[in-house]
């Protein structure tokens, strides 16, 4: 897994570039929230590419969460992601970050229920170790990367499947910049941000305590679903 | 993501030790299905460990579905693993096994969800083939390992989530000689099996191609979940 | 909940009339599997409706599994129900059973969930009984409707939440006709069938005794996701 | 579904009875969060029954959310539900919400996938006239039940499926009284409170409205674990 070397097919690779290029226009503001996209046709002549390209990276930031489509009239802009996601970030790394997102999601969700039903009691402090130093970092204004990543991690472990730290460790080892750029953004501002961070932590490490497997699932589910959005929708303080 | 290299923690590395004793005893048949095991302080006793590490081998035996636990009574053994399991693996190749489903069922159930959702008609045409190697290669009696592993490939590809790619990637690598073994008890035999094998296989791809993202990620989940129990569960034919 | 009276607004009433003449004609072999249906404007002119009702009608074929759609192509026949179905029970009926399934799915997952983690032992013996007279029934060759409804309905109690209990009955008062005329031609027939319908329930009761609520959700959705395609899908033998 | 007239048999009478007693000195303070409960020999010595109706009382209150288990220990009380919660509905009231809220969220969870994926153009403005509605009436300091009603019924018709339709119906037949009760206590208070409220149902409606299945059936499923926290947990704003 070193550096997540893709080796992408051709078509794939046009439509990445299609998608950070209708990306870099959604974030300079060339395409406001609400735009209407030009039509697949346009897209195809104005770019030199097929339509199979533009459909692809169409979907893509659709799944990103970027652009919507309504059936039969075309896809709209529906959210313009900070400025600064990509002056730090470069395109690649902000549609990276949305996608590593969406794996942990599904990756992380089944190690909090399985935390949730496993662990002992020293996995327990380990966790609430970690949540503790969350919130003194986050106390004392830092965006405490380390707590939030070792929070993860030692539920990771809590799980009782080494195979999931590994892929999580992976994971964090090819996104570590996209992941501090994105924490720059979304921690920095509001107090009131910062707590709800918290609060969605504080929430997951009861239900991993309390024995309680449905509820962390969708707890940790929810949180992670929450900042993906926060990557893109920063204005809106959800 | 170099060979699952591991830096267990000492307690962990205990329970897996003591895990791998208790799973040899009832390959061999001295713990046979439906016997009690020895009692948690018998355990601690006999192989001179503390109760937390007892009690962590447990619940993974419990998790890897080999003993279950009657609450005030104790734990017996569920199923025997086939012999040749071992002979091929190794103990630890069968944990690894067990918990290599156990993650695969979170993360391509996520994939094959996505690659309804999103596939391309090039995606549909990839699965298809894969599909029909497996086909060939089970019709020719062939364990069809290859185009097994392309038919999840390929689902993962049409997830739009090159992340799933990566990850599943890293998985085989680690886990294909475990896997090869697995196979080769598994669907050595009977020929039911392998129609009922294949049988899983079509209808993911029917739900892919359907677009029925709710029944492709529970015929995915179902599928792994089956293979995992026809690692350790030979003899049933289910 | 006296006889589902579904006060319908009329469009809606018209899209479920449209879908029933559709499925008469899937039925009747008049538009076979494959076979290409009317455009949507097509449609619109020979019954004399409206646009919205012609789709509404469309997505309830397809999210029955009736009728698939390519993009920009159209929609086409998937699946050709038995006759029979229609004979003995009307086409409403046949609309009726595939969504009671539908919603059965939602429900009794989670019941064979909270089952897996909160039966007691008496619990676990109500089930083992509702399945051995499920099996005796399905030995002797008869459909064993009443030993099927119980083991659900035992399933239900062993949840710890009456409300699930009260919404599986009522279900079942308004649905019993179609129920049996579903399991009338879906079990008649084979052996090997019964046999699979006996597995399922089997594993299901399994994953129950065993604690295992994962493993229990996943098993009782694909049973029912099952039992529904056997509903349209009598033909092939999954 | 008259009434959830439910024929509970002896053992559960008992069961129920007891949580109810118990359910009463969490509320009157007797029994303050942290406590530890009686053991459960205790609680058969002072109620005068069985071992098997002592646990199933605390299953419940367990799974209610009101008690936890130290495995090996003890149980311990974990939240104290608000006063008012038991002077206007009496303690049958307070645990069949909870386990009303425990089915809304397996059967909406449902709902609200099935609506991003399969509503109309007109069930898009159903809903946003609904949330509309429940955003006037809390800017107006109402607690707006029939809007919040509203909003999950255009939901569920919004799903394609009667069948929730109706379920949903007769929930809120049986329950109107200690819904009523709840969000006059939840929904009294704190502005934030409402605002975050209200939030939650602007999420499901995006997420709807987006078309994205998975999102619309997390957010949904969290605001009703939300709704049903905050029924024994108003103190704590989350």
């Amino acid at each position: 897994m070193n550096g997540l070397q893709l080796k992408l097919q051709k078509r794939e690779k046009l439509a990445d570039q299609l998608y950070g290029q209708i990306l870099e226009q959604i974030v300079s503001g060339n395409l406001g929230e609400g735009t209407k996209l030009p039509s697949e046709n346009e897209i195809c002549a104005s770019f030199g590419v097929s339509r199979p390209v533009v459909r692809e990276a169409l979907r893509k930031l659709q799944s990103d969460g970027l652009v919507y489509a309504r059936q039969g009239v075309g896809s709209f802009v529906k959210r313009r992601p900070p400025q600064g996601l990509i002056d730090f970030g470069g395109v690649s790394d902000v549609a990276g970050l949305l996608r590593c997102f969406e794996a942990r999601i599904a990756i992380e969700g089944a190690t909090a229920r399985m935390a949730a039903n496993r662990a002992s009691l020293r996995h327990h402090r380990d966790i609430q170790n970690a949540l503790k130093m969350l919130e003194d970092g986050i106390a004392a204004g830092d965006i405490a990367d380390k707590a939030d990543l070792d929070f993860h991690m030692t539920i990771a472990r809590a799980s009782g499947n080494e195979i999931f730290v590994t892929i999580l460790t992976s994971l964090h080892d090819v996104m570590s910049k996209s992941m501090m750029v994105a924490l720059n953004i979304t921690r920095g501002g509001s107090k009131e941000r910062a707590q709800k961070v918290l609060n969605e932590h504080r929430q997951i490490y009861d239900a991993i305590v309390g024995g309680d497997g449905d509820s962390a699932e969708l707890l940790m589910r929810y949180h992670l679903h929450q900042a993906r959005q926060r990557v893109t929708d920063h204005a809106r303080d959800i």
